[in-house]
């Protein structure tokens, strides 16, 4: 097989998300059993005589299982997340949220491997989560679904990969949120998996992240529509709250370079300013509101509550390593790369470089990567071209 | 006069905010013409017999006249502003938001200068805002108090002056939007200002200042309390959306370090997580809560508004000088001192660095100091030990 460079790469074509409902119950972080719970997947590619050629891909906050191909059922696309959207027009056109990163030669390459791309637990977009039927009320849970975790997403991806009979992974990648739970399985499923990619992401959010995320929580919480949690089937979202959370997500994922570069001062209106309160007067503030409108439209606010929570949990030395994030990964056997962004100030090149020390610390297999460009934690979505190489030579590396 | 750093500092002592009510209306920017108009201000030191010794001090989004000295009437102090207040303790005790820079042998030292500071227009410590009585109904103006700008808060700080018989300034100072007006001060009324301090500050916000300002207004006009601003006397005030704005605030006026410095991923029960949503349950996440729950209690949502508006709106360039920043301070004769702090990403040195690279291309006397400090767009409330000795020398080669 031949450098990326020289080989056409291709779409992994029409896909449909597929459904499997678990047997039993997943035993919560909390303490708490959740049963039923159905997961949404997609699967790209052919798996392999002897299943050894599985890699999952998890996503981050805002993402869905549909990470490649066109959707049979397209709609508002998770590609709208982080801003990517802009980029090439494909917003709604059912594109997978990193379609440019998988697909027959691309760098999770479907010519190799068989990709599978769950929905996360807690999620709005096929898996169980609090818009789901509470079976002790026959409801929606709303806010009475149990806190999760990174680990409790992770066992929920573990116990589908039982369903579907696949015991090893030859690696699981994910950025952002996803780099998280790559992280974690790494931890919780040493035996069974041979390599990580976690890009863009964290061992544990700093404390500014920490604050960002609390505060788009707080916006949604705030919103008297949220009602406790429990809107469902009152005709009433926390919208108005829901887009002020996704309007501090997005900033954050943007860098000021690429606000800059994108947006500048420009005004609506090129001759002058209109005095105005309750309008938009820059583009950029027109652009935020837009980004608001439309992910309050695809996106469950009891989600975002959820997931965002989870990721601020997310801390492997306090989970495992009793502060200590070198015994944290004592366990670890997986070779694990690490990707980051020189100007992703939400995950920060430093935060990588900490797991890298911690791994080599045990002298365990690892390759950092630092790429150096503008468009902050969005990255991980927009520079494609750039990670590809990385990828497909650090997976070359495994018996596959 | 010996240097600041062997002469003891002190107090200004009590002191009582005083009211004037302006004799002619204010011209606005947008073309209305605003009338009444009353200002707010504390006066500190005693003005010269040739009243040449007059410093005026501009305040920031959340202050209010009372900038130094104790307060007659002591209540929710503005130096809760952009989280100062942790430092000394001294919230709600009544001392001035720049206590630290104003008195004798002080930067701006009283024992010298005559300091005057006004609540700006638009505000709610007493200067006409929003919530004062528009003439034409008998009810708080609320949304249909004028748009106003920078410029428009100077000219009504030119029309206090006129009250008070001053016409020259021996300087004019503040930091952030207090450092806008100080430079717009130079712009507007070139022969009437020796010199400008202009700290933490810019000639026009970048993107993603503007964005993060765009998204605080939209927490609060988002909240349905706000009722298109129209909230006074109806029972009901948009508190919800205007501790979000607060949030959003204040973690743009700290740095990802000072916030790691000062919590951590400190947890609130030291054991373990406590699986809430709707809980803080990061120290952090608490000390935002507070934060908000202080602020609603001090300052009203519409100043908030139309503070955060004027701020965005500003721009040197745009203004004055058909977009080229040099045209527009083609004509400032008054010597000017530009301070920055390195890790103050909402108003980054580099704007200061813009400002100081345009005056130097007409040959204006400028000074440029960046002050290398963890504790961001703050430093400019917290750093005041290491500002004083460069104001004070900057200070004395003013004719005083």
């Amino acid at each position: 097989m031949g450098p990326a460079s020289t080989r056409a790469t291709g779409s992994v074509g029409l896909v449909e998300t597929q459904y499997a409902d678990l047997p039993e119950p997943i035993r919560l972080d909390c303490g708490r059993d959740l049963h039923p719970v159905r997961v949404a997947y997609e699967t790209y590619g052919t798996l392999s005589p002897d299943r050894d050629n599985v890699i999952l891909v998890c996503h981050a906050l805002s993402g869905d299982a549909h990470a490649a191909g066109l959707s049979k059922t397209p709609g508002e696309s998770a590609r709208d997340g982080f801003g990517a959207e802009d980029r090439d027009g494909v917003a709604g056109k059912g594109l997978g949220w990193w379609d440019g990163m998988i697909g027959p030669g691309k760098a999770f390459d479907t010519d190799r491997y068989f990709v599978v791309s769950t929905n996360l637990l807690g999620g709005c977009r096929g898996t169980t989560g609090p818009s789901s039927t509470d079976p002790a009320t026959g409801r929606p849970y709303g806010s009475d679904f149990p806190v999760i975790t990174v680990a409790d997403m992770v066992r929920t991806e573990r116990a589908l990969l039982d369903v579907l009979g696949i015991e090893r992974l030859a690696a699981v990648a994910g950025g952002s949120l996803g780099g998280m739970q790559a992280l974690e399985w790494a931890v919780l499923f040493p035996d069974q998996v041979d390599a990580v990619v976690a890009i863009a992401s964290t061992h544990a959010l700093h404390p500014q992240g920490v604050s960002w995320n609390a505060i788009a929580r707080e916006a949604i919480m705030r919103d008297p529509a949220w009602q406790g949690g429990h809107y469902h089937g009152t005709g009433r979202a926390p919208d108005a709250g829901m887009g002020v959370a996704r309007m501090v997500g997005h900033v954050t994922y943007l860098s000021a370079t690429s606000m800059g570069d994108k947006f500048g001062r420009r005004l609506q209106d090129a001759d002058d300013i209109r005095y105005t309160i309750a309008e938009p007067d820059f583009q950029v503030e027109s652009y935020l509101r837009h980004q608001a409108a439309t992910f309050v439209k695809r996106f469950d606010a009891n989600t975002y509550l959820y997931t965002s929570r989870a990721l601020t949990y997310f801390d492997l030395a306090r989970q495992h390593g009793g502060g200590s994030l070198a015994r944290a990964l004592d366990g670890v056997t997986a070779r694990t790369l690490l990707i980051a962004f020189s100007s992703d100030w939400l995950y920060p090149p430093s935060a990588s470089q900490e797991i890298e020390d911690a791994l080599l610390a045990h002298g365990k297999p690892v390759e950092f990567q630092v790429i150096d460009a503008p468009y902050g934690h969005d990255c991980f979505l927009l520079e494609e071209a750039r990670q590809t190489p990385i990828i497909r030579r650090f997976l070359g590396g495994t018996a596959a």
